[in-house]
């Protein structure tokens, strides 16, 4: 048996439709009275770890679950030893830098050295910044990032961005981005050297999955 | 015009309640309709800043929240530059080790030198192990940290337990207590000192509102 960290949120039902389409299902993670975190596939094959997206890496990396669906914007910020084998597509977003539509700044670049920038995403922001060459004062949040700009505590945001409604419905503009996002199926690299088969034909199964939808 | 910072989650109510009993209604925080994440005060004199439990040091650090409302084990953890002024009394909760029940660890000191420990609160963790001087792996998890012993990835977690519940349904046990926690009201030190008489009235207020309730 075989374990998979599935993410809790915005991943959830297409990471449930990944596996599912692949012979293994969890979907009673998606019933509303469910209040297990360790669910079997129907099939026994695997179990189903129900955790947080930034707890995904944690245990793939610890081999805890030997395959994970996370975004990449999770794996770029925390930078664990994890496989990652496929982009499914999905949970499209991107990384950008935001501001104030009223500040008049229209490039990272132009910010002033030195100025706050608030984010959940410190170390993206932080390797952004450093790239550009231009030394800002990270304040790390842990939510609702759109009001440090708001009261005054920050420059700027570092943030993920899908629709942009949440920074329009705060006064807030991207002006840079920092790269794309899309759910990844990410794998512990020792059991994948050890493995007989088993995840290979998981993880082949999904890969030619999310070809095929590619192509189609 | 000032601003205090609540916390959103198991605070929110009391903490509403604490400021209400002294003249300044935030009680439109907590209607279900509520999307305002900045909401003014009934009479005009502050505002509230509605934000994540771990956020409210951050903006009392930064002097964008004169006065906030947060638990103790937050400040524990983070370490931000506050003033710690009144013990509230409510949200009462400690920290803790915690073991499988089935592991027959009986306190902290007898785990395994070198074993790992989850934990949203790793630097509670470290502080703590560091003063027993046992040498531990700290694997930081964003939640449902029960599941690291339940997986196998930790021998013992350091988490907050309020009634205990959420580790007896996970068939675990405590074994050491770190602290106990209680909400408090925390103050941004230089506004403290440039302030004319407002925020030290509502200090004052508060904490005879709080020795009145530990007489009683």
């Amino acid at each position: 048996m075989f374990t998979v960290a599935l993410a809790k949120g915005a991943l959830l039902h297409e990471s449930v439709s990944t596996f599912q389409n692949v012979g293994l299902d969890f979907s009673a993670v998606l019933k509303d009275s469910n209040r297990q975190l360790m669910v079997p596939s129907v099939c026994g094959r695997a179990r189903a770890l129900l955790v947080r997206n930034s707890d995904v890496p944690v245990y793939v990396a610890y081999g805890q679950a030997q395959l994970g669906i996370v975004g990449f914007d999770v794996l770029q910020e925390q930078k664990l030893q994890v496989a990652n084998l496929v982009d499914l597509g999905f949970g499209t977003c991107h990384m950008s830098v935001a501001v104030k539509s009223s500040s008049g700044y229209l490039s990272a670049s132009e910010l002033p050295p030195n100025c706050r920038v608030a984010s959940k995403f410190t170390n993206c922001a932080k390797k952004f910044f450093d790239q550009i060459d231009l030394p800002v004062q990270l304040v790390h949040l842990s939510g609702s990032v759109e009001l440090g700009p708001i009261t005054g505590m920050a420059e700027a945001i570092v943030d993920l961005v899908a629709t942009g409604r949440t920074l329009r419905d705060n006064g807030l503009v991207e002006i840079e981005e920092l790269f794309k996002s899309t759910a990844r199926l990410v794998g512990h690299p020792l059991s994948l050297r050890l493995d007989m088969g088993t995840l290979q034909e998981v993880i082949d199964l999904i890969q030619n999955q999310s070809l095929t939808k590619t192509i189609s």
